[in-house]
């Protein structure tokens, strides 16, 4: 077999894949910030363009992808989906382990995927820039990547802390025309009361969303983008699994454990999605996702509606969640430090389809570094969660002597987290509890719904 | 037609093109430093295996490639070849523009090529390790990366400026079992005497050469490790030009302007080279090689005998060379600050075969920026030098109506260089005059051969 199964251009698929209408049970709706009553398109209509809007409620099982779409897509699609022979026989496991290698887009991850479909929609509409938040940068930088592609404006509010530690995920977005500030900003309500109570703060992702949108909610011009979470973002990534089904059945295979990490849940429903129908007709696949034991949303955040934001002006969402106010322990998986979970992995979870776990990251890191040296890749510190449940299940498969078929998304490199791995080696990275008692103060604020 | 050209891994060449029997004249000998005599193999097996002596001094047309050095080829080969639609498209050339995709190696580059295989010829004659230098870190990336998959130790005399100027590319050594250490260091004379005359010197690329080599001939389980310039570096690289050529062929195109930036010269000999039999053949091939203004090494350096350091402890190398004492400006192509050239590029341009070109770094980094906004991928400093010069001929074309097939290597990505398009934005970044008579003065220290 070869090392890489690889699709031609003229296999790319052509219409992503919605979960939505799968789904056992109806996927509840979102709710309106302020009435807690059921969201309509025009309440969002002030910072998402109609056509993803209407993307975002749709339930037909198939939505065609734009050619325009398409066409940006092959800079880099198909992926990858690579036989890591060189791990399995480190392990001695009989499993074979399969990635699919999102990392080759030019932002490193699988991120574009939904940035170059949300930037052409909005584009279509008329919006001449989009205004985003990033903790790390991954997202900041696909959107940055994206909205030069279709000759949009790109304005970024990213985390404080991060802007001044991740300056190359920084310099990344100004390569591609995006405008990078760090939050929060005096350009904005939320930045400036944020500012207010402590002039000093590291910012935070709550902050930073809650700037870009009301940012995109008072300007004439400019939407707001989100690079994970919604409905649509999980739609656009379904190329990911969709795509590794393919081309596991082109050498005659089939998936029996599917595996991403989940921070706001987009590259796991990527890579999952499309195999939950097979799993719903009976075949025994374990649907795996898996989330940082510091930021256990899924594990140990209860199932209910909760604010996407700090600032409580984004819709509530039916969602695992640790409470919009929780502040998840600093680890370097910057992606997966968000309190709430897509709905859609949400209910997928609550419907017995999807099994969540959790992963130190000391742990995670020695996945990596075992990645990168076997299989010569350096992962992110966030697709490392996936890499070390893989390897679980793999010496699982040793023990039990089953040649399992295990796929899981490398969802980006690392080439702009070394600092992570330099503190690792160094011994100074930690493991961290999960403060229960925390989330019990945070999940206090979340309205009864 | 497609975006990307791929290959499977069944096409992959099998075996390396040798231009040594093609070169109209025979290549001048390397000459032992101390006699200036011609060198014999045994003059070298101190610091390099039999098996690769014999292929620095083979002169058979084609070299067959080890199944095991194939084996890790594939993990990420054969690389797209692309064609650059976006590029044309934004300039409005007739001309087709297609780059080798040489970046997606996991060490991000085209080195893995000869590391791999150098890492394996090593292994195979018993060596336990290898010891290097690097300047920017792209080799000792490459080779930490090479030796970890054969089990063999690696140690890289890092140049000390770049040490902790670029401490990401140290950290992917590190992540690959490399030990790297700032140099000069107290480990060698080399080094000692270094620090004995300045204390605080920054170290240069000629010392951390003859640390590297001190070492290797001095340890019993240690070889040296050269990541350019040498015929059977060049060699491996052929791999590139090879599988570009089928992929042009695959498509129906031959090349008419075929281009790589030259540091060392092995990126360009490794995408040039098996185009030269067509050339001699009597195609118009117009085959270019890209060098930094401030390092002109091939347009304005004399072709004759001079040492690969400054501590001439080197064979001596008919080549281009600017002086083995000449400390080229602090330009951001860190890997084209290379006083000499590659003797097989060397006789290629004495013979009349390749025109060798000079650009200065501003006018690079415009066009690197150019290349990240309409292709996405973010290129090194040094592969910005090719792309110059496809933009310029592409222009030409513009202006003469043709559409030439030109062909680029794209021989490593930027993502541990973005400081460097930082202090572009910030207009930090200058042009240098090349200093002719310092270029004299270190050409005067070069015997007379």
């Amino acid at each position: 077999m070869s090392k890489k199964i690889l699709l031609s251009e003229s296999e790319m698929p052509t219409r992503w894949f919605n979960l939505m209408p799968h789904l056992p049970k109806p996927l509840d709706p979102p709710l309106h910030p302020g009435t807690h009553q059921v969201i309509t398109p025009n309440d969002m209509a002030a910072i998402f363009p109609m056509n993803l809007i209407e993307q975002e409620m749709c339930a037909d099982p198939w939505i065609d992808i734009p050619e325009e779409v398409l066409k940006v897509l092959t800079m880099w699609r198909p992926t990858p989906l690579v036989r890591a022979d060189r791990l399995e026989a480190y392990l001695g496991t009989p499993a074979k382990i399969f990635y699919k290698n999102e990392s080759v887009s030019p932002a490193g991850s699988h991120k574009p995927n939904t940035a170059v479909a949300q930037a052409y929609y909005n584009k279509v509409a008329g919006v001449k820039r989009l205004v985003t938040e990033t903790g790390a940068g991954q997202w900041g930088s696909a959107l940055s990547f994206a909205t030069n592609l279709f000759g949009l404006g790109c304005r970024v509010f990213m985390v404080k802390c991060s802007f001044y530690q991740k300056p190359y995920r920084k310099s990344l977005m100004r390569l591609w025309g995006g405008e990078v500030f760090p939050s929060p900003t005096e350009m904005t309500n939320a930045g400036r009361a944020m500012l207010a109570r402590d002039p000093d703060t590291p910012g935070s992702l709550g902050c930073a969303i809650a700037e870009a949108v009301e940012e995109a909610a008072h300007s004439s011009d400019a939407n707001y983008s989100l690079g994970s979470v919604l409905n649509h973002v999980c739609l656009h990534q379904s190329v990911i699994g969709l795509e590794a089904k393919k081309q596991l059945e082109s050498v005659g295979l089939k998936a029996d454990v599917v595996i991403g990490c989940a921070g706001g849940g987009s590259n796991f429903a990527g890579i999952a999605f499309p195999f939950i129908p097979e799993k719903l007709g009976g075949r025994d696949i374990k649907i795996i996702g898996v989330e940082p034991a510091a930021c256990p949303t899924m594990t140990k955040g209860p199932f209910r509606y909760d604010f996407g934001d700090t600032a409580k002006s984004t819709p509530l969402l039916k969602m695992h969640t640790l409470g919009h106010d929780f502040v998840p322990a600093g680890i370097h998986a910057g992606g997966l430090r968000y309190h709430g979970m897509a709905p859609l992995v949400s209910a997928g979870i609550a419907q017995g389809i999807i099994q969540p776990e959790n992963r130190h990251q000391l742990e995670c890191f020695e996945a990596a570094t075992l990645f990168a040296r076997t299989e010569g890749i350096v992962p992110a510190p966030e697709t490392s969660h996936a890499i070390r449940v893989a390897i679980d299940e793999a010496l699982q498969c040793k023990k039990t002597k089953q040649s399992k078929v295990i796929v899981f998304n490398f969802s980006g490199h690392g080439h702009f987290d070394m600092s992570a791995y330099d503190a690792y080696f160094d011994g100074k990275l930690q493991d961290y509890e999960f403060p229960m008692e925390e989330m019990k103060k945070a999940l206090a604020a979340v309205p009864e719904i």
